[in-house]
């Protein structure tokens, strides 16, 4: 994974946002926290609580007094923001924004993301700083989101960007899915069992209801472990001891 | 979009938490919220100040005395839980989980996101009652995500999935991109100025130059409007009048 980027939040006036921002920001793996002049100064109780320990394990959050130095050294810079009328500047997705970050970072590049004052945003001077501008889709009709969610969202982005884990993954222990002679077995049997039973009335339906009770204990996909279990259901319902 | 799913809270202990839950699903355009037994009752003044106004726009939240309720007319269930070692079950990320939603959903199907409690989670019958789990791949070292940060997690997910938004953008107002010819005469007007100032030193090197700048004004892909611009630019600096 490259550096990941700074977040810069620009004059946040509660301190439990920023904790709650730093929070959020470590649940992502993201650590470089600079701050433009809190409006209750540094360090902050309320920040820290709030911050369920992120702030403790993080490096020091650095203290600017103006965007521009906050963002000297970094190379490029995106601002979540709406974009003023009178500006031209890409404005992106936080997962488009993200994969432009990838591409900045691979180049060794430092980046960083400018979140605005909670009630104000960013200024249209703060904003003209930036290379880009972030939009977050969300619902237009109730599109408010707090900055720790803000943050939370882009840094999630950046996770997934590089996160490994597999889409769908089916743990099973020591278990392995049965093989489909096991599972062609108990199969099998279950029918000779219903067929003595006279489960299957209309004879020239038989073959059809097999087939769909295949289909459904097919989709459950069993285990070499929940055949097992399967056959020991069938041995109960005949009323037979188990074993 | 189909239906969206229904999220429902287990047990939650803090008002804030419900609330700030309700304000991230309003923020992706789900509404429907379902508690079993909110401890402190209900409703809860606390949970409608941190709802920011969501919880008096979305349907009247519906209160269950458990889970098996809350989920009897639901057709598919999903947890956000970490997968007990006992059981084998699909475990999915949240973009997963919500491409999967959207089948089940697309098939007129009702779907129910489980959130545990704010400490101890689900309880593995709880978790039995559903059919996949959501496991959000947040730093492994920093993992504890609160109530309301898992539902906008997800709920982001279940947004973006349908979103239309460009991922990027470049919205121009009433301005263009500028044409090839237009971008051309500024830059011939510009090598012509900067050849009769002596700026080519190296008759050699005049060539690989001109193309250098050229590469630097055309990454910026100037508007039909900045060229405009660019032109008085360069009158400027040559010290004429502007017109």
């Amino acid at each position: 994974m490259p550096n990941a980027p700074i977040f810069i939040l620009i004059e946040p006036q509660m301190g439990e946002n920023i904790g709650a921002s730093a929070r959020a920001m470590l649940n992502c793996g993201i650590t470089e926290l600079r701050i433009v002049n809190p409006r209750d100064g540094w360090p902050s109780e309320k920040a820290h609580a709030m911050s369920s320990g992120a702030l403790d394990i993080m490096p020091p959050v650095q203290i600017f007094e103006n965007v521009k130095d906050a963002i000297r050294d970094c190379h490029t810079v995106y601002s979540t923001a709406a974009l003023p009328r009178t500006m031209v500047k890409p404005v992106m997705t936080p997962r488009a924004a993200v994969r432009d970050m990838v591409e900045h970072a691979q180049n060794h590049e430092k980046i960083a993301v400018l979140f605005g004052r909670e009630r104000s945003g960013l200024s249209n001077e703060e904003i003209a700083l930036s290379h880009a501008l972030i939009s977050i889709p969300v619902n237009p009709e109730f599109s408010s989101l707090n900055l720790a969610q803000a943050a939370l969202l882009i840094g999630y982005e950046w996770r997934m960007m590089a996160d490994q884990t597999p889409p769908v993954d089916i743990p099973m222990g020591k278990s392995f899915p049965a093989t489909q002679k096991d599972f062609d077995d108990v199969m099998t049997r279950l029918e000779n069992e219903l067929t003595q039973h006279g489960f299957f009335r209309v004879d020239e339906m038989k073959d059809l209801m097999k087939q769909n009770i295949r289909n459904m204990f097919m989709r459950a996909q069993p285990t070499d472990q929940e055949i097992k279990t399967f056959h020991g259901i069938i041995t109960a319902l005949l009323g037979k001891k188990l074993k």
